[in-house]
């Protein structure tokens, strides 16, 4: 992953471009909201989803009758992860930017089909997210197992670019008296909230209390 | 925008789809974060970028010098905003869900490259964000404005897709032991940074303090 390829070397602001593993990975282990790209009957589409990695693959899932998933199998697709951090705020509309950590994943989705290794991955997406919780739930059926797909990405092909900081204004509008900086923002993870139908003495267990993302 | 064309209509969960403009605009106008879907060189990308809408239209922008938007002008693309509210955990790994709002727009992009409309379009997005700023900023110039590239996409051909509220577990799961509800998410916006080189004296003026997303 470390040498970029001609597609994933960043072409504009390369000074923001990671192409280590350990900014890679700290990216995707962050977030699990992603976005695939991919093409079907010709056109682009960019379809919001969740991801999870495990060493050197990110794997995302769903119904076995989605048109997304069908349309990734086997073929080209572009999984993006981006984590806002800021607004840079700066002295002219120019200079404004964003602060973020981002990661674009190229190359050809694979499906997992072997069903123990498809619920092996689905363990390890519910585990990577609240540990502890698979072996709580009620198992996964063979039907339930049947109509879920999942798929694979090497991580081969991967880039992230990062922006961090305050603005870089031009020096002669330092001078100027408006205000510049930085608004920080974030993931904020609210307090757990009952389903109404939970079962009475039921409290929410550590896995849900402790989850962060971002 | 009322009735879904081939490519709007949502086929998966079609119970979670919305196609009135309120919802689509209340969602774009709530998220500037998106993902621009597009094909290059025969192969999809999903580029993450700032987005704003004035009436029908949503836009974004970047430098002239852009792949993405080079390879977007005059081009299918497919943009996306999706804000997550909340994972919605089950008693059963299958019943998982996620909480969310999201909008994919499909069209052709156009370039915005009327000079005087390009920075009406620009001012429209930073007022859109923070309200009162452009006019507080250094002017921009003819040679940033040629240096920023605008592209516009009617929201002819825009659907969402909404989902809220508690776990649908399968009946006899009720039954079982296992917290399930809502865990909430949201963006949050922290205190503003001051710009380390900030003239002395100045503070964030309130369309700084009043910045929200989500």
């Amino acid at each position: 992953m470390d040498a970029p390829t001609e597609r994933t070397r960043v072409k504009r602001l390369n000074k923001r471009a990671r192409y280590d593993e350990e900014t890679v990975h700290g990216i995707l282990d962050a977030m699990p909201i992603c976005t695939v790209g991919y093409v079907f009957g010709g056109a682009p589409y960019a379809t919001p989803t969740l991801q999870w990695r495990e060493g050197g693959h990110v794997y995302w899932h769903g119904s076995s009758a989605s048109r997304m998933l069908e349309a990734c199998e086997e073929a080209q697709v572009c999984l993006t992860v981006s984590i806002i951090d800021g607004f840079v705020m700066a002295r002219s509309a120019f200079n404004h930017s964003c602060n973020y950590r981002s990661v674009m994943v190229f190359g050809t989705a694979r499906k997992v089909s072997d069903p123990a290794e498809k619920e092996a991955r689905l363990r390890a997406f519910t585990e990577g997210l609240w540990p502890g919780r698979w072996d709580m739930l009620r198992q996964m059926t063979a039907q339930e197992l049947k109509a879920t797909t999942v798929l694979s990405l090497s991580l081969d092909e991967a880039s992230a670019k990062v922006r961090s900081g305050p603005p870089g204004d031009d020096e002669e509008d330092y001078a100027l008296p408006v205000w510049a900086g930085v608004i920080p923002v974030r993931q904020q993870v609210l307090s757990p909230v009952d389903d109404p139908r939970l079962m009475p003495g039921l409290t929410p267990p550590e896995h849900i209390r402790r989850f962060k993302i971002g």
